[in-house]
């Protein structure tokens, strides 16, 4: 683990915040009159202002990708094996943004910050988003940076679903796409998973509608449940069973109660689940996962994932992992065969890795390597087009 | 789908009671001063009583496994696809026996029992059990009902790792053992999964401690979720996929707010949940998943499979299903390599299906083939012991 005076980190960041008066009109129909984005930036912006990297985040994630916050900060920002100083996102190279979406709950205008219409949190009222609200938002951050063209745009699972909508929305805005254990659609399944973890919540007698903060209450049950579901479907069989295996916690296997032993596996996911229920929101984990549900790359191009792709100009980074069985190595050959019939140049590789779909955000030599090799030639074709 | 006058049908059955009044030790160290256990027969006992197939259920299982219980019963028994004339397990030559579990929530002694000590339902004083409290239990439905023998045993999923206890508790009285998509031990990921189920419950505040039944409540809302997770991963993603896809209920793409639209495979799920959460009991479903959790066939034989099978004496059938990821076949293939290592004859086959574990209980060609082969071979067996 690296701390912030390590030569590969971006040191101490401090997140900035953007104000937008200028109503944001979203697929629902409706629209957001006024909003505000929290972003991180690491690295310098060149004299051309073509070497910005723009970060999307998944279900979970948030503007702190790499870095830390103060010099006591024990953990760095949710990508910090990917972002710094010689590391694939080489921030000697390339400014990088990463930003928590609009509906987020780490600052960006959501569910619980003020609905001006009213003076009261948002709370469920908060507008339906889709994926390409979020990449609207995030060109209005671009605009106010003065950023007319990204070098790349990179993201993971739901961060991925983003990264290919830009490819499809501003594609002249658009240098290089990296896509990492992404999908263009979800699966019935993954549906069905993000169904269950709703249903914790919104059956949660604290969840009050999601108008929960108004009666000083949180649907903590409901969201650790929802949490604990979602982060077995991230690991893998293989990775539980080596970390975790069968060893009890605590009691014994020849027991007394029901209630006086306990797996290991058990104990972490516990944990796991109450931490995430005490920081995050529960509105946001509605409004994301329903966005997740939702996205479907091809729809509007009568299903015909080419003839979306037959829209983007930029190349393509394409990266699944072995055991990844939320957003398995099979929705990214999908992404691949699509790109490739329509005709844009793409890499693609899946890797060994016994981790899951959590994989997107370890450490992994493979990975790395062609994640920078892939950067380095982004970085270079900015040096030609200077 | 046959009805009760159908020549394959066992027709209308009637479950029986046995009462026991011997004590029964547990394996927690305690005892069940008297209990009784419903159960089904179907087909004949022959005059020297060898033909008997016990039939183990699985976790939401019960005694009722074949035929109707009345000519108006819309469905017949949980496995009547391979219990009946003609069928896998044949009527016109088995007699056999299926039974509700001790712990059951169908008849037999259970949570929602009366505890005689106090005079009050049980809920979860009820007795922690073990996979070898049942085999125990139908080893005393056995000898009351006259039975030293059964031609074989037979289960699936939990059942199959009751009919594994069965060859090494009670050797001498098992001619033969099919255990299709089970496990000697579940995977740290099953665990995770009924621990989320677990949670679901114990976190419902209608849970009571498992006492609800005294403040006339009933945990719904955490058995519906439960059941919604299980019943998740008993499907494949291939089915799930055919089955559902990604079509809507209700609503539209172009949507409102956040609650006027729903996929299929929701709707669907919503409706397993709420229709289980009515039928089942949830002390049970907490007593059923912890059995499951903690068997380990090995465990007491120095976790050497081979040493433990070399207690068993006769040939085994292991059927597993390719797309079942909850008892994978690798975990039929451990089985198998224990079987073998231990010098036990076996059948086995992994069946190409794409239903996931939910295969066990639905027709399948090659299945059917195999399951009544090995049976057929079983009947021959008892034939020439006659």
């Amino acid at each position: 683990m690296t701390d912030h005076n390590s030569p590969t980190s971006v040191g101490i960041v401090t997140p900035q915040v953007a104000h937008f008066d200028e109503p944001l009109p979203l697929s629902n129909g409706g629209q957001l009159d006024q909003y505000q984005l929290v972003y991180e930036t690491y690295g310098q912006l060149n004299a051309d202002k073509s070497n910005t990297v723009l970060i999307c985040h998944a279900l979970s994630g948030h503007h702190h990708a790499a870095g830390f916050h103060s010099a006591d900060d024990k953990r760095p920002g949710w990508w910090d094996h990917y972002i710094g100083p010689k590391k694939p996102i080489d921030t000697n190279k390339f400014h990088v943004i990463a930003l928590n979406n609009l509906g987020g709950c780490h600052g960006s205008t959501g569910p619980n910050t003020i609905n001006p219409a009213t003076g009261k949190l948002w709370g469920s009222d908060f507008p339906v988003l889709r994926v390409r609200d979020w990449v609207n938002s995030q060109a209005k951050l671009l605009d106010k940076l003065g950023i007319d063209k990204l070098a790349a745009v990179v993201g993971g699972s739901l961060g991925g679903m983003q990264a290919m909508r830009w490819t499809l929305e501003y594609p002249e805005r658009v240098g290089a796409c990296v896509l990492v254990a992404s999908a263009m659609k979800l699966s019935s399944q993954n549906i069905a998973f993000n169904n269950i973890a709703r249903s914790a919540i919104s059956r949660d007698p604290e969840w009050h509608d999601g108008h929960f903060y108004h009666v000083d209450s949180k649907p903590r049950t409901g969201l650790s449940l929802a949490r604990k579901i979602a982060h077995v479907t991230y690991l893998s069989d293989d990775v539980m069973g080596e970390r975790f295996g069968r060893e009890l916690k605590r009691g014994n296997f020849t027991l007394g109660t029901h209630n006086d032993y306990e797996f290991q596996v058990e104990s972490y996911l516990n944990h796991q689940g109450e931490s995430f229920a005490e920081t995050f929101d529960a509105n946001t984990y509605m409004l994301m996962t329903r966005a997740l549900d939702y996205f479907d790359l091809a729809r509007e191009y009568g299903d015909d994932p080419a003839l979306a792709f037959s829209h983007a100009t930029c190349p393509f980074l394409v990266i699944s992992f072995s055991t990844d069985w939320r957003f398995s190595p099979e929705r990214s050959r999908e992404i691949v065969q699509a790109l490739l019939a329509a005709g844009r140049p793409v890499t693609f590789a899946d890797i060994e890795s016994s981790y899951g779909h959590d994989a997107f955000l370890l450490p992994n030599q493979r990975y790395e390597a062609l994640f920078r090799g892939f950067m380095d030639n982004v970085a270079k074709s900015l040096g030609r087009n200077a």
